[in-house]
């Protein structure tokens, strides 16, 4: 879910860290499910992305920043490097900074640059990377590069570069191309800059979104056919992939590290556990002991939302297609109801589904005064929040990411965010899942990178068990957790190896 | 883990009805993963069952009954046929009594009668059977007669045969071959007359445990290869079918339905989230808040386990050697230790693991006095309760399933069920649990009977998704529970059935 | 709520242990609101006591007893006194053994045993007890003997009494007047045999119920005059001293321990949040994921329902009158409804609410079929159960404690221990509750007996705080719990005494 | 807890409303226990006042004001009144419209103009009042007016007045004199110009610390004398108020409405089960799950922030000096232990105790890197944040309100709102929580202006429960929640009045 096109909005506390960054998801909405939106070419159309949500998104160097743009500079590291193009490279040092702060609260990545000190299992390995580029992207970097890789990298996102990070990189060393506030056009200059060196074929790709994937596949061909292998981690650019895969053009194997266990329980359950609530009362202040809330969904971001609203005193409906999940539902103590059964009784209504049009104008007609409408799902498609833009109602920006819409009668619907994520519009990401991502990216490029000749084919692969398994372990020591081991005869009593993996690959968690 | 060889103990409160039954393990723990212990031929050694569980088992007619072998007695239905073998056909209504009362508590196996009234989808199948005899079964069995099918059956356990129910079978006509206490001779000669009668092939065979299907297959390999579809319920059977398959001899397609999501989730999740707290306090009356656990093993099983207490305020420590149920633990709010570091201190130790010598003689020897140790996991063998049987320790039986252990020093621990499974020693199993499996294998029984030339192999399979999904939808009128149908637009943009199956295959629910 | 005339009913898995005792609350049923009921004299009517629930009431050695009544019987003890009368002295070592058990888990007593063994704050003192005869209660009684208390004792409850454990009172010393299966006549005559003897002045009384004082009050008022305290239990004693010190009756002053602190909250929320699931579980054998449950009453036993229930997965929704509890119910996340709106939907109706027909006929015939119904409340008037008792209903027992009432189009509603109190009679009290209320009455003796002249006036009193908190202080070690003490400097800083009281008294916890 | 001394902090938002002000308290910590810190006169210090929380304060429309003094412009509103003084009477509309939503969320205070539209109540009363000055309060106000009272009126504080709101207020013809910022000179005039008007004789006080009422105490000691009641909303003002009874100086009887059930539990347990989280996410972005806390103190602010960490996965370990709320603590299932044992393996540290020094300069040594510290209890004391303005230690304020303070090793212990209240400086006050202060306090005038002669004496008395049970009622419509009404048999069997009080003086909710 937090896997596809992000953009960060710096919220306007404004302290002097950036961390409190949110993510937006805009630019995914436009272009997720690419098949079934007509997409037809990699150019992207900026002018479909909402941009208000970026108007308050403030790095805290940029304001004393000249407006000149970074490709028409000339900039030297203190190196004397200027394979880079970064907004200033001036600002190294609070990059800096952010960098090592993150180093502390990732320490599964600093594990593994100590584990494989000796061995290099990157060496030779040159990797094109196109992520978000953030304090957290930096630390896998550099890991990256302690591990023996080359890298070359931009961003998979037009707003969500920290300058100063960018600059950081550069300094020490890394070919960056990436600011915040690109055009389209840059961005593509960017991507290409990373990958279209003289004397450098990469042979790894690290991807956010499939945009460095196709430009290579697209432009270089022949590039493309030499790649050893791709890590893929957003929704989206997993679906690419998939398609590739099923035209048969997929000619290099890809790793899918979306799904992973780790990662998905992180993303989905035990983050929206948290954002919901932080999502609501950033935005809302409301109460929640009391409150009537119908949540449709219960896949792992339902159940995260019902269980934190649960716990919290509120009265929780839910709405599901699917059986299994709708008796899950039950078991677990909720309701199980038709949206249109409760619509007029609830004061919150939560959509969980990846599915669109699910709240619907007739369902936000019969909603009752100050009922508030937000998504936690993975587009913006599920409030169906185009029937509102009509001229009988009057729409009311009260707060950032907070609108009244308006009804003639003055009913007035609390809506979230215009019906974006609620979790990267109006809370953050904890770093600790940011670790987890970062981590198993990392040994997706070491696995496809080493992997004997024939293990992968020309297809998408979920991140093998002992890998998803061994990013678990490397966050346990985060909770002073002690593994037990396996006796020998133990071991050899259930089958199993003792380093793992545990369990057979349907096993569900 | 409730799908292997089960057999029943009706306890002490002796009502009317026998409704409260209760499942022992022991035979299953003495055949269970054959290919590790030894097991070479299919005679059960009934010497290894501990017996005592059986001690107070009684039916409630069955005190009255005379002695003579049903072997050895001529009987008859009202409607003349004598192709049957119970102990007293004379007891049929008050079987059927029950099978009334379990039909109420079985709404999906009644929907199902009803919904395949005029179709029939099991017109034209033969099947043998090999289950628990119980009221439970009983509806089951209707059930596949209204939709058609012909039956033969008998018991998989020699104790847990209800015979008032196996009467009430009988009488409306079905070969039943089952009693309370046959003798393993007895046990095979029922099987076999199930099978081999004169002008019987049998096209579906319906199993728990494996016998049945490993009987056919040694004695009748000619009818074997006449067998459309093996439909097998528990661990062990499961395990056999893997082992015939591997070693290329499944020459008919079997489904596993113990691996169904929602048979694996209410045999294990939901229903040990309630057992753990009957067991312990039918056993022991304690007090849950405030008492220190640890539970060993974070499955579905522990992960009840541990919710359960955790909601009654007890303090609860969990041991894994899984890294990513490890994390997962921690995230629900549990410290990970090892055992060594809370053996000490804890007032209750609870295995959940189905591995051996979870619980070793030294981990005993330091837990503080009065202690509680129990197993909830699928195997007797998680304590090493064997080590607790040397002559300084002094055995006190206080309770039925309730013994102390008393060290030289005077320190007592409490074992329960002497290791044994507790919920199913000292808990019983709600209908709605065993109507989920009943529901399941009725709709493998069709979808293997009616699956077009090809669609399945030789080989074992999961049940489809979609019947999974519909054994759940069944399920959901119980809780008045409202699915939302997806719109024909919302289908098409999810790329989906309207019907299902709803989620891919990997789906961890 | 358990103070009142409780009645063992040893259920039937009849272990060698009687520790599954179960409490039984007729005969609190008959006396209780006596003023309401125009209950004139100390006369018991016995007839008015349901009697089935004791038909399976069976101590572990009275079968083989005799059948004379013990008053005519001549027994003496190994130290020859014959100032006793019991069932049969011989079974002391049996009892003693019993007595041995329940001292390990009552470790407050036990403290208080050690801690007074210089002091002997109790010399002097001249104990007539009246209370169940237990195992705690010997605890309790061989305690006020240690700290220096000579003691003479009968039983509040004609059927509750431990035979073996009164032999082993009587062998020890202990004047112990009781037995199980008391006649009216006997019950008199056992109170009176304890205050009535040449040379004995009493000067504290322990009651529970309220007979012995009131038989002291009534036949031997200058006897009355000479006790220095009076020391009660249970809410019906309670009434019945308030109504006395209204009167200007009450010559002595008394202590009401059963509203202290600790004990309320162990007797209600602690312990109905574990025994309405034990008490439903062992009757029923549902399941309680996904059912829907009404609780009337969100008071301290309401509040202990809903949040197990809501745990297990149950829906839950309240019924109140008070707008606070309303509001509270409100906050933890429970719809607040009246009765008639979801009498037709639920799975289960529980009472708690001390009221009178709150569950009616007009209830009873909307529910739907299967519906359970339950009383948590402290008394059997909760329920309409009367009106139940027509022509037109079948009821049919089928199991112990467990009624189908049928009603003439089929409907049946389970219908649990007639309307009586289901954690009374379904469920049993966990040891550590029975330690709190012991403890607080020896506290409650200790602090009456030493108190200064005129501490106490002739009037009923609460337990002071200091004595509430240390008896919360003595259970702690139970759970490894350390308390933290205040510096000198905070105690100033808070104007508290450091060894307490830590809160003023309309604290509300 | 909310109830003393607050001052509004507008966070950096800063949207067009102002609805998400966040409550400082510090003046709240200077003049609180003021008999302990030898406070000997009213004059107020308010260089011991933190300044830094203010510094991000603004009022939307302030910056464009001008720099004049109010007290030195000439006012008049549009009715041509000049009896108020404010900071700008333009900006009246504005304000309204913030009391116009205020209204919506407040619907006890509406249902009160309502339902004494016809009898006024309040007539021929004259309130002065001292409170912060918020929409919220306007609410208030209006409401005393609608019930027929005179009202004059000032601010509690003199950084919390929206000047927008004092605007709206004078607009509408209420004497208000208060705005943000003022001077502790303007603090006592604008008290002064509410008190002292020709031809003013007050009748009733409604105060928020004691300072207005202290005022006319010492100034206009007869018309002090003429008071007929004193309505008391917080912990430092019921205080004071206990002092000068004990002193016996309180010549009018005076209501403490911070000590009301309805109130407490909404300040202290429901609130901050909410604001504990919020405070925490705001400041770090922290991910509760998995981590480890300790919580100082479970008292009902402590017994909130536990139930809340818990349901979202951390764990939690409490300290405590009362032995009964530590029981409490053992039975919701959390360790008990000194501070001392957990203090190096925790990740959050909170003190909930009301009490000084908790958290010591030892502790705050021992504690691991990046320790989250923060204060939910009543007073800035109980971290002694004193002890970290050493030289050896090196503070960074990474964020508003989040301060790393560092040792020489590189450890950083990670200070909230330095160790003021997390829930007034960090999160923010539901409109819920103030309505039913405001409620609360609108009752207590109506019943101490009608009490007939003689019902109240000198004295301090609780809001009568009958009342106290009306707030909450008139709150439950906002749940759509139905309260049931006890029939005229069930209140005689009970011996109530069928519209409460419902319990005993010394229940304890």
């Amino acid at each position: 879910m937090l896997g596809n096109k992000k953009k960060y909005i710096v919220n306007g506390n404004s302290g002097i860290r950036a961390q409190q960054i949110q993510f937006a998801d805009q630019k995914q909405e436009f272009n997720k499910r690419p098949t079934k939106i007509g997409r037809r070419s990699l150019s992207r159309s900026i002018s479909q992305s909402s941009t208000d949500s970026y108007s308050s998104a403030a790095s805290y160097t940029d304001s004393s920043d000249d407006e000149t743009s970074p490709r028409d500079k000339q900039q030297k590291n203190s190196k004397g490097s200027s394979d880079f193009c970064v907004k200033n490279i001036k600002q190294a040092e609070f990059g800096r900074r952010e960098i090592e702060i993150a180093e502390q609260e990732m320490p599964a990545l600093m594990a593994l640059r100590k584990r494989a000190q000796g061995e290099k299992p990157l060496a030779g390995a040159k990797i094109v990377g196109c992520t978000h580029i953030t304090a957290q992207t930096a630390v896998l970097m550099e890991t990256l590069g302690a591990l023996g890789a080359q890298c070359r990298w931009a961003a998979c996102n037009i707003y969500s570069t920290l300058n100063e990070v960018a600059a950081a990189l550069a300094e020490s060393g890394f070919p960056v191309f990436a600011w915040k506030g690109e055009s389209e056009d840059d961005f593509w200059w960017c991507i290409d800059r990373c990958v279209n060196v003289e004397g450098w074929q990469p042979n790894m790709i690290l991807d956010d979104g499939g945009d460095l994937t196709h430009w290579i596949y697209k432009k270089y061909p022949n590039m493309f056919k030499k790649i050893k292998g791709i890590v893929e981690e957003s929704v989206t650019g997993v679906h690419r992939l998939y398609q590739l895969s099923k035209a048969g053009k997929l000619c290099v194997p890809a790793m899918n590290v979306n799904d992973s266990v780790t990662k998905q329980k992180f993303d989905n359950l035990y983050c929206c556990r948290e954002s919901i609530l932080d999502g609501l009362k950033r935005t809302t202040d409301m109460m929640f002991g009391g409150k009537q809330v119908v949540v449709c969904g219960y896949g792992e971001v339902g159940k995260g939302c019902c269980a934190a609203l649960k716990a919290m005193g509120s009265i929780v409906y839910v709405t599901e297609i699917d059986p299994i999940c709708a008796l899950q539902a039950c078991m677990d103590g909720f309701r199980l109801v038709k949206l249109n059964e409760v619509i007029r009784q609830v004061d919150i209504v939560i959509t969980c589904t990846g599915n669109k049009n699910v709240v619907t104008r007739e369902h936000l007609d019969r909603m009752k005064n100050s009922c508030i409408v937000c998504n936690m799902g993975h587009s913006n498609t599920e409030i169906d929040v185009a029937s509102l833009r009509t001229p009988e109602l009057t729409w009311e920006r009260v707060r950032s990411q907070v609108d009244h819409v308006i009804w003639p009668d003055g009913k007035r619907i609390v809506l979230l965010a215009e019906g974006r994520l609620l979790n990267l519009s109006c809370s953050t990401v904890p770093t600790f899942v940011l670790s987890i991502t970062a981590t198993t990216q990392a040994l997706a490029l070491i696995e496809l990178y080493n992997a004997p000749e024939g293990r992968y084919k020309q297809d998408v692969y979920l991140l093998p068990k002992k890998m998803d398994e061994y990013v678990a372990s490397l966050h346990l020591p985060t909770f002073d957790a002690h593994l037990t081991e396996l006796t020998d005869e133990q071991a050899k009593y259930l089958g199993l190896n003792k380093n793992g993996p545990f369990k057979p690959n349907y096993y569900r968690y």
